[in-house]
């Protein structure tokens, strides 16, 4: 469920086009218009605003912003703006240059993005950057990365609740003993993770805690790439407990990491973010509301709790 | 272009499904009858037909003529009938079966089709399976093999013509080492194989042959992956002379191979089968209509040559 709240009487996509326009206009910008805006209106009516936007204007709503915000702030209410598909496009492109390189993030988009969703990101990789998102995955990773993302990345998998139980047992059996010779990288744990539905995955990771009597979670903490594999697993089977603790590591770290805490609240406001505060509270002791209160400040702070539902419309 | 005749005035969907139904009934069918309407629909009438048949007489028409027909002149009607995306679906399902199985159709369906036509197949692998194609393919292989057919069938490739020729240098640099060195499936060619654009991959075969002198294709011809390779190329650059060849093979062979022959005009009479005919002539000096005729006879040889346009609507 969605933490986004869009008020009961939403003005036309014009009204809010030119409101928007009037917070970037004068001295000084009027940051809290542009969050009463867009940190409330959902991606269709987004789009329509940019589009409005780029016709009375000329220029991409984007574009102004970019020049009149900065830093988090500027981040986090553009990641929001954009369309779910262009986003994960942009975050996915990001996650293939040098300089923004993220094994992680590739991964987190593949594994929590429903078939549809994922394919979308695709056209949109093609629109946006006339290159294909696996074959920029495929050319900037290597050795064991490259052979679990580029599969993550490409797939379209089955989305049906269907189960085949005897291939459960069968390939929890291949996990075991992949994973108890350390073989994390081969290549059936690779076409297994990669290529199975969900719901199959489920009944493969339930067959295995209860035969082997440990989470396939627990093994060797110190594999890098095993950390990846199993974030992986995480992604597609409880993503709500994945995004708990990307949220608690960026908000408990040194220096909160505020581009990790950006893209899961941009990412998530509209889809899931209700179940991620609840495992949040759980795990955490404390509401995500108030962590974030607590580790962010000024606008960005106000960006941030109005996408995840703090306080009225 | 397309050989496929579809006649100036098309009846109604619901007079061609009440003749088929009228073909079918009484002593013997009436094939020609069957082929006068099947071989000169095309894919959007053909669906009409097939749901208005539906409707009017409560049975699936694939079924109808699966009682009524037999042999290959039934499965030339039924592969044509059904809608293209379908079509790649079950043959690729097909060839994932055991006693059916085909590295060489998968390599086919996933490099002589548009990147969207390619994942329609697997929307409607999902809806006819419950399963995703990729992992059919990625469970029935290995070695090799499965490391090339997974990520084909998995592209999305970019589909533009913008090409980079840097790129295309420093790939045709690394294939040359990689096939010098006899390591056909390298995951380096692999890559540049299964991700780049058909536009990128030509410009990178282009500059191998004006850099090395001989085309990619002339390397070992007695390694199996290597030819299976070879023909992936082929069929996302040229791919009327891919085809041209598995008619010639097909046609050649001691006893007709009527599975690759059906396939190839099922497949192709809507798409591009001018430009196969005209290779085929130009490769063996007779046309493709005298070759096929002299090969197969009764309702098969007159249903393929209605597909590949020989003869009046």
């Amino acid at each position: 469920m969605a933490t986004l709240k869009v008020p009961a009487h939403v003005p036309a996509p014009s009204e809010d086009a030119e409101q928007l326009r009037k917070a970037f206009e004068g001295w000084g910008t009027n940051e809290q218009l542009i969050i009463d805006i867009l940190a409330h209106r959902n991606a269709a009516q987004r789009n329509l605003i940019r589009k409005t936007y780029r016709e009375a204007y000329g220029e991409d709503l984007l574009k102004s912003l970019d020049e009149e915000l900065s830093s988090d702030f500027e981040r986090a209410v553009v990641l929001f703006t954009l369309d779910p598909a262009e986003r994960d496009a942009f975050l996915a492109h990001e996650a293939t240059k040098r300089f923004t390189s993220s094994h992680w993030v590739l991964m987190e988009i593949a594994c929590t993005r429903s078939s549809h969703e994922l394919f979308n990101v695709r056209k949109a990789y093609h629109d946006l950057y006339k290159k294909s998102l696996e074959e920029d995955v495929a050319h900037h990773t290597k050795g064991d990365y490259r052979k679990l993302l580029v599969p993550l990345v490409s797939a379209f998998r089955y989305q049906g609740e269907e189960v085949n139980m005897t291939l459960a047992r069968s390939e929890a059996k291949i996990l075991r003993e992949k994973i108890s010779d350390k073989q994390y990288s081969d290549e059936e744990v690779i076409r297994i993770v990669t290529t199975r539905s969900k719901a199959q995955l489920n009944a493969t990771l339930n067959h295995y805690n209860t035969a082997f009597g440990n989470a396939i979670n627990k093994a060797d903490p110190e594999d890098e790439f095993l950390k990846l594999l199993r974030a992986a697993i995480k992604c597609l089977t409880v993503p709500e407990k994945y995004f708990e603790k990307v949220l608690r590591q960026a908000i408990n770290k040194l220096g909160t990491d505020e581009w990790a805490l950006t893209r899961v609240v941009a990412t998530r406001a509209e889809v899931d973010m209700v179940r991620i505060k609840e495992e949040y509270q759980r795990r955490n002791s404390v509401t995500l509301e108030k962590a974030i209160a607590g580790d962010t400040s000024g606008d960005y702070e106000k960006m941030l709790l109005a996408l995840i539902g703090a306080g009225d419309v």
